[in-house]
């Protein structure tokens, strides 16, 4: 399905109130702020100026062009009646305002997807936060306003998908797209994981759902989505309690656990288990595709070299078998106290020189299918040193790099960022990387 | 065993080269801008002065005076004789230098050991990051100094402990004390446990530890510690590939992890699984000694109220059965879309007074042990204001705050802080370190 129109719109009206901190004022702002090349028209019955961010818009009684998407933030009531109304002149509308059957107005909801159906108009939401379509400058939410990148963000929930936003954003990660499809009366989780699986500025999907409302058109879209893209999958309400809780949340029948499990493993779907993970395989998977299992760990200490060995290995990964060649190379250069052993031990004194040229020996071992290379403070050396060794070697295998200790590391994690290497903050937390690239191995 | 002399010593003397960058130096620059108010000696053959961000020092040529610490960052050959030189004058000395066991040279620490028990003097190390007594202003390592606080860190891994010391730091953990311990030629890890267990600043004991010396001492010094402050332990080298690399690292024979588990368990150790969930775990016990089992879980979002529910379930916790008179009082205030059901949902326009009279009633609750709030930025007012609420609820039940979503709530993770009560930074973290206290009642 083609949701072009929706993800980068050449027009959008805004239908609300547009006094200042009104959720229709907010979206406008966002969408102005946001740098939007097509054109806006904000509309409310009353008429008027706004004013956003130094811009001046008129306010229109009504629509009267042809426009791509409708964002409409008036009380519910209201909804279906206007889009009868502006029903020929639009593509698609999203409907922020609340008040629909998340609180048991059904037939509200059922009026409003028949006017839709008579119009041809695709609905997203209602009792959503809106979209963004990061690609075409369009953030058509009051959420906050993210780096262009290649993370598409699907949230049955708003406030979690607003929250996942503004940290993921803090965590270094691009999005191509975000939607918040609410009660998903027509356009679905579904509909949406199609077509990210298509979109050309989406390298990986991530979604937050606690129930679907079709099951086989899920398992579908699913089997559509995996093997063009990772699809990253964090599934509330898999508890008793927390299944009773999803279902008090957004009405979803969470359905047991186990067959949404099934699916996921079957059609080599990323299940994540906690919000962070989320993040985490979002970051990994906007550098990497995919990588074997048998990975090979430097490290300039040995404590975090162990803790990342035994997360790996408790997760099924490999520590890669390292050939007599990688042994004696690096046993020709590396100082005596260094283990050459996997994990590599460069000690506490290791420098660009014995970063890169390890990384460059290890990253031609057959036996190893990826590197990670873990770094805390360094002693004498700035931190940017070990940074700029890790970019500068030459190596085709994933790299995932762990720099341990906050500010003390600062300057090298910024310089990897600048070279699109994102960082891991601990090392069970790179490990972990590792084991999703691996499951898309299978795929 | 008596420490206080290592970890509030009222005078110090430092052996090795004091030209900048070098580790003597580093270390009486640490200990000088520390506020240290005891008398500290910098020592070396050759004399002269030397000057740390504005003070001005006697390099003396020897130790001539009685003197609580020595910290030796020498040569390692050099090491046994000096302590033969210095023993009668000191009580304890902390070995920096490496060279020793670490790399084969059993013969030298021996000779190391020997000439301790001659004189009676204590030895930490060699091979060790050093010490620090944050409350008596002592710190006695190179690593990054520290806030003021209750965690006591002691680490067989001197670059993890460094780490950890800086991201706890950034985490806002405080500490009492932390030893990075190194052969362990003498005091061990058991010595320290014990010693911490007594300490009157102590709160909480964290060990990062890859093996121990000695089993049977260990097994005693737990047995000893965790009934009078939780420890928590993170055990690295679980693995079989983990293991071997512990045994390159630090020598240890990391033993079979079984032994160790079933030992922490017995005596209600806090086992975590990684280095992000020892610092979650000491951010907690920083707060409170323990709580039980039935959580109440207080949210403005209704997706991470089921996250924090699924994982709260799947570590054994339960979600509190609200007792009537509970529900009864909260339907009485709380608008209509609000669920009152556990996990209790305020939904996104909370403020300050749904909040707090929320906590208060839930709190008294006698079907509740403890309170879970989550926070995701609120629209339409300051984060401030629900962390306000969190601040002025009367509630005598320990309550555990997630506010999500980086820069959007920073003023309310603030001003929490402020107050002592730490964030942490999703709903499984936060329900985790629930699980922490609850192991906790047992004990």
């Amino acid at each position: 399905m083609d949701l072009d129109f929706f993800f980068y719109p050449s027009s959008v009206a805004i239908f609300g109130s547009f006094r200042k901190g009104a959720i229709a004022y907010e979206i406008l702002r966002n969408i102005a702020e946001g740098g939007f090349e097509g054109k806006i028209t904000p509309i409310n019955p009353k008429g008027g100026e706004v004013e956003v961010s130094g811009k001046r818009f008129e306010i229109k009684k009504r629509l009267d062009e042809k426009t791509d998407v409708a964002i409409i933030a008036i009380p519910a009531k209201l909804v279906p009646g206007l889009i009868e109304e502006i029903g020929d002149k639009i593509r698609g509308a999203v409907v922020i305002s609340a008040g629909f059957s998340e609180i048991g107005n059904m037939e509200l909801e059922r009026e409003l997807v028949e006017k839709a159906r008579e119009k041809g108009v695709r609905i997203i939401g209602p009792n959503c936060a809106g979209i963004f379509g990061v690609h075409g400058k369009f953030f058509g939410s009051f959420e906050v306003r993210v780096k262009k990148g290649g993370l598409a963000l699907i949230s049955q929930s708003g406030a979690f998908g607003g929250a996942a936003l503004a940290m993921g954003n803090e965590e270094g990660i691009g999005f191509s797209a975000f939607v918040s499809y609410g009660n998903a009366t027509d356009l679905t989780e579904s509909d949406f994981l199609r077509y990210f699986a298509d979109d050309r500025n989406t390298k990986a999907i991530a979604l937050y759902i606690e129930g679907v409302k079709d099951g086989r058109k899920f398992i579908d879209a699913l089997k559509y989505a995996t093997p063009k893209k990772p699809v990253i999958i964090l599934k509330a309400g898999k508890s008793r309690s927390g299944s009773r809780a999803a279902q008090s949340h957004t009405g979803s029948l969470a359905g047991s656990y186990e067959i949404y499990k099934a699916a996921f493993n079957q059609f080599g779907a990323i299940e994540v288990e906690e919000m962070e993970e989320l993040f985490d395989a979002a970051k990994v998977f906007e550098m990497y595709d995919k990588a074997g299992r048998r990975i090979a760990i430097i490290t300039n200490s040995g404590g975090p070299g162990v803790l990342a060995t035994d997360k790996a290995e408790s997760l099924g990964l490999e520590i890669a078998k390292l050939s007599e060649k990688t042994i004696k190379a690096l046993r020709e250069f590396l100082p005596p106290q260094c283990s050459v052993k996997n994990p590599i031990d460069l000690i506490a004194d290791a420098d660009y020189e014995r970063y890169k040229r390890t990384i460059e020996i290890v990253g031609k071992d057959e036996n190893v299918d990826a590197l990670l290379v873990i770094c805390v403070p360094p002693i004498f050396i700035p931190s940017e040193e070990i940074a700029k060794a890790i970019i500068d070697a030459k190596c085709d295998k994933p790299i995932i790099v762990n720099f341990m200790a906050g500010k003390l590391v600062r300057d090298g994690v910024k310089l990897l960022a600048e070279k699109g290497i994102k960082n891991f903050q601990t090392p069970e937390r790179a490990a972990k990387a590792f084991y999703w690239l691996s499951l898309r191995e299978k795929v």
